[in-house]
């Protein structure tokens, strides 16, 4: 009997976790550590050095490598496949090291609600047979620490919010109806597409880190000037995670 | 000079606090700590248990009385005199504790960036001449409490998400072109305005403490049970703080 615990982690800062996290990474049998992968969100090191931080207990971690995204297929399918492939490793890392069963600890980004595949991944472990349950602890999301950062509220009063990616932003542009839109995974600015007109954007990127970047501004004037930052940040740093919150400026608010 | 830290708590189990957040209250001058006031939103026992668990410095505790919010007022001037009379209970509580200035912690249900409205009050404290600067320490939100303790994504794949008010779902009824619609501050069931067909609910209410009580399924079959546990629930403990997650089911997903 497996127990797989995914465990929100914030975004980077070891102060993010939360004492049910720390709690249950200190407690787990086995930690699995994603690594040498080509997607952002295997950054090994940052995991390495959160554990370092907070783990107390003898935990052993297995690190596996993260399977490839097939390029220019359907984008659908290509993560269907992709999804059982990560499925797959997460099964034969967990036989290998855990035979015997136990609890097993899976660090996540930011929350595993948000924009996250572990729990889709986690999905396909239980139809193969094996008997297994999900434990999901809550994390820090990179859009808290976006407006952690900018100590700005994620609604305006009595508003509604949508949560959006870069891509559906970019097809849609803004959504019907919203007052503010957080955009994640945005590979691309996508808030290039939208008429700037009487927005706002609040944006950041590596935050809770030592090296985050935080701008705000009318979008119009704003823009440019993160297009040029994140560019060269990433490749200051070699990765980026960043987020952004657009808001319709209201007189009354 | 005074600096304000807002620091989320998430939902009342004190391992919802992050690290950031226990370092925070242990390292503050004074925590604000609101009771006796009318709204659920004051639970100052459950505020006292956190504290109990995770303080380990001598730190003064200023317990003040929360103002009433003026009933039948047009809603937007309610709120404002509102936030000002909170704004000047802040403002003589630290000047009575701290005449010399320091670090005020202040614990704010959830996250201080959804739905809460201790960032908007701590804007009017700015406006009193004195020097404040505010931080805000993110906390896990109700969402993320809810999400984790159905083991759900708050997405489906690659679709966003509506956050929105009880207030909102009832006056608005299901937002325009939205996939997953979260629903917060509903004092009143307004999922009974929404058409059912084709939607499902999860609803959880004292998320992550003993009395935790989770319903899903289907929307036309699970809001009759919905609505009668609240009501159970409210008059068995006195109070109720609740959420729930609506999902037009896809084919697909």
């Amino acid at each position: 009997m497996i127990t797989l615990h995914l465990i929100g982690i914030g975004t980077g800062n070891p102060d993010h976790l939360t004492r049910a996290a720390v709690r249950a990474l200190n407690a787990a049998d086995l930690i699995l550590l994603p690594c040498k992968g080509p997607d952002k969100a295997d950054l090994a090191d940052l995991r390495r050095a959160i554990l370092a931080e907070v783990i107390t207990a003898p935990v052993p971690v297995a690190e596996f490598d993260m399977p490839r995204r097939a390029a220019g297929a359907e984008y659908r399918l290509a993560v269907d496949d992709w999804h059982e492939a990560i499925a797959k490793v997460w099964t034969d890392t967990i036989a290998r090291h855990l035979p015997q069963g136990g609890d097993v600890a899976l660090m996540v980004w930011g929350d595993p609600s948000l924009y996250d595949s572990s729990l889709r991944i986690a999905g396909r472990l239980g139809a193969g047979g094996g008997a297994l349950s999900v434990k999901v602890l809550p994390g820090i999301t990179s859009l808290q620490a976006l407006t952690a950062a900018h100590a700005i509220p994620l609604n305006t009063l009595a508003s509604p919010v949508t949560i959006t990616t870069g891509r559906l932003l970019r097809a849609g542009g803004w959504p019907e109806g919203a007052v503010s839109v957080a955009v994640m995974l945005d590979a691309g600015m996508a808030y290039e597409v939208l008429d700037p007109c009487g927005l706002h954007i609040w944006w950041g990127a590596y935050l809770g880190l030592a090296q985050e970047s935080l701008f705000q501004g009318p979008l119009a004037a704003t823009a440019p000037h993160i297009t040029a930052e994140r560019a060269r940040l990433r490749a200051l740093h070699g990765w980026i995670m960043d987020i952004y919150l657009l808001r319709r400026e209201m007189p009354d608010d």
